[in-house]
């Protein structure tokens, strides 16, 4: 056999393996307690409904619900999101959505009907880093603009704007991975004026949104900003392993996401749709996030609680009103991926900060995450970080 | 609200709306027989026992089948393929097979991971118009080599890859989408000989491998060129509605593709692999595809039948002899497109060949479907083409 040279696409060099990926390959050892992963709890998983929901519907619709499909997706279910939108205040037609493979897919998608060679696209400083991934993969050229406690550093995107021309601005404004920061509600509003008359798309990404333990739910920015797109997904709400989400779009933008869509993979998992559409007309999607709020709001206490006992003075650490993440600041000068080292001979994990910038890392953060693991675990685990960042200190 | 004029991507300009897709719009029409579609027939969906399997699997392993998982698939699910393909005497490690959304997402991974602009594809002549779409969102040039009744012309192949350099070459060997054309024994060495040496890297879509109902099956071409890349799907065989398939391609590529296909969606439905892989292992799937080829094998001659009694002579057509297509060219300055009116009229409808050429249609051609209709919808169905085109021929 001659050994073949592949020659691959230029795109192919602009994207490594995420670090993330990497990682969790290592923290497969089942003593290693991991606040790596963004994996939800499985115990928030509705197994039982879904295994009944599963089986009428197999027995009521039978050979239909395994057939190709349109799309766009299961009408039903579309429908049903426009009026969980609508509930909440915001209008969504049921035609203005797509559904798709998890928000990664929405990812994917944006790029595709955006982005060319070249162009310029916003992201948070930090940010989500298959975003990163997504969006490096049509050869964008990213360029970050900070977070502060309260949402995106105003000012510094109002120069961004004027500076340069960007084809997107993608945020997620709720609860960020990998922050837990959520954009207030001024700042909401003052980024959908900024970018109102910009021809900029704001491409706002809410896999957490429905996850708040604490404070008053926000409106998306897309409630003031109708032409802008925004994401959601069942993967934090039912289960992350069927792979599906869905993006609200203006008309003239679904046009094209449904021609990338069918090009990608002709639809989304038809029968995953119908399934996931007979659990929320069988079961009450409300009662379901509450225990899983409450499940979440105490792992994010006790997490917080075994920093203020166990970590050093002079680490800072953001505390989210929702989500699954926590964000740590070591004092300057130190590294999280040497950290990350250390840590693990403790046997725990988490994902040092570097990862999620695009330019200038700041190297002594981190990121943990405390929807995965139970109070046990998540106690223990502290315990043994707090020690690694104490031997890593000398203290 | 201001009307904001979106700025599409290049890539966008390039692929019009699938030609199918709007017919399938046309053909829901209950009162039209429609032949247009690439569906496989309900009956041969495996529904109680998806159901059985279903929830024996969320019993047994619960929150685990829902969980996020690795992007390149379940690995009993890929060694289970592994062996169904050892046991055909081609050897295909588990760890070369990536499990895809359907053969489309193969389609959309391979021009992710392979093409530049204008980089050059050659297809078949006709080839899948899905293929075009998916190879022309990656901005490819794509050339096309005709078919002959037993393959690829091979001194057309030849002559292309002497005249200019291709990074792919995209083939259906078995039963092939448009045409039910399979390629011989002899043109598949022929095939692995010309490109052993070549920097074109060979893409081989197999969906209708599994599906023969007629003569020897014949081994893929990728036994004879360990370097190409191979297409699975379950779309044909258990539910085309699970967007459920697989790709085996070198460790070199693969590396590449797992990169892209975590860029475009993390990894596959893990819900659907589970349900899948336990339907397998409680199941014999020899038994499943011989009924769904005693079906088709009936359906497909019935049609030719119809063809004999109710076409004027001069109309010709393939005789495939296992997928779900026969090819139909009408007499010389005929053209499909005026057929498709007026077969519409008569409550019947087909694929103008048309869309289904990179260039210079032939626009007397046209695909029919037999696995979606019975026999009597088959009957009644082919009568009205019949008479159609004897009223565009004025007989």
């Amino acid at each position: 056999m001659i050994f073949m040279k592949f020659q691959f696409a230029d795109r192919m060099s602009k994207v490594p393996r995420s670090f993330v990926r990497e990682t969790l390959k290592i923290t497969e050892d089942p003593e290693i307690i991991s606040f790596a992963g963004g994996l939800p709890s499985p115990l928030s998983f509705p197994v039982e409904e879904i295994a009944e929901s599963t089986s009428y519907l197999l027995k009521k619709e039978g050979e239909e619900a395994l057939q190709y499909s349109t799309t766009e997706g299961y009408t039903p279910l579309r429908e049903y999101l426009s009026n969980r939108y609508s509930k909440k205040g915001v209008k969504v037609d049921a035609d203005h959505i797509l559904i798709t493979n998890g928000s990664q897919q929405c990812l994917d998608l944006v790029g595709k009907v955006f982005l060319n060679q070249e162009d310029k696209v916003l992201v948070e400083r930090p940010t989500y880093l298959a975003a990163i991934q997504a969006f490096r993969m049509y050869e964008a050229q990213l360029r970050s603009i900070p977070l502060q406690e309260d949402g995106i550093d105003i000012q510094a995107l109002s120069d961004a704007l004027s500076q340069d021309k960007f084809k997107l601005f993608y945020s997620i404004p709720s609860f960020q991975n990998p922050t837990g920061i959520t954009y207030s509600l001024e700042k909401r509003k003052m980024v959908a004026e900024i970018l109102e008359d910009q021809p900029t798309v704001f491409v706002e990404d809410n896999p957490y949104g429905e996850i708040r333990f604490r404070g008053e739910d926000l409106p998306p920015i897309k409630s003031y900003l109708a032409d802008s797109i925004l994401f959601g997904t069942f993967s934090k709400i039912i289960s992350p392993g069927m792979r599906m989400g869905w993006m609200v779009a203006p008309l003239e933008v679904m046009d094209k996401l449904v021609v990338a869509k069918q090009a990608s993979d002709l639809h989304s998992n038809y029968f995953t749709q119908r399934v996931i559409y007979q659990h929320l007309t069988d079961h009450n999607m409300d009662h379901h996030l509450q225990k899983i709020r409450k499940m979440y709001k105490k792992q994010r206490d006790l997490m917080i609680q075994m920093i203020e006992d166990h970590f050093p003075p002079g680490v800072r650490y953001t505390q989210p009103e929702g989500g699954m993440f926590l964000w740590v600041t070591l004092p300057e000068g130190l590294s999280a991926l040497e950290l990350f080292d250390i840590a693990l001979k403790e046997k725990v994990a988490f994902v040092p900060g570097e990862a999620f910038y695009t330019e200038n890392p700041e190297k002594n953060t981190l990121r943990l995450n405390f929807s995965n693991s139970n109070e046990e675990r998540i106690e223990e685990g502290m315990k043994r970080l707090g020690n690694a960042i104490n031997k890593m200190m000398d203290i």
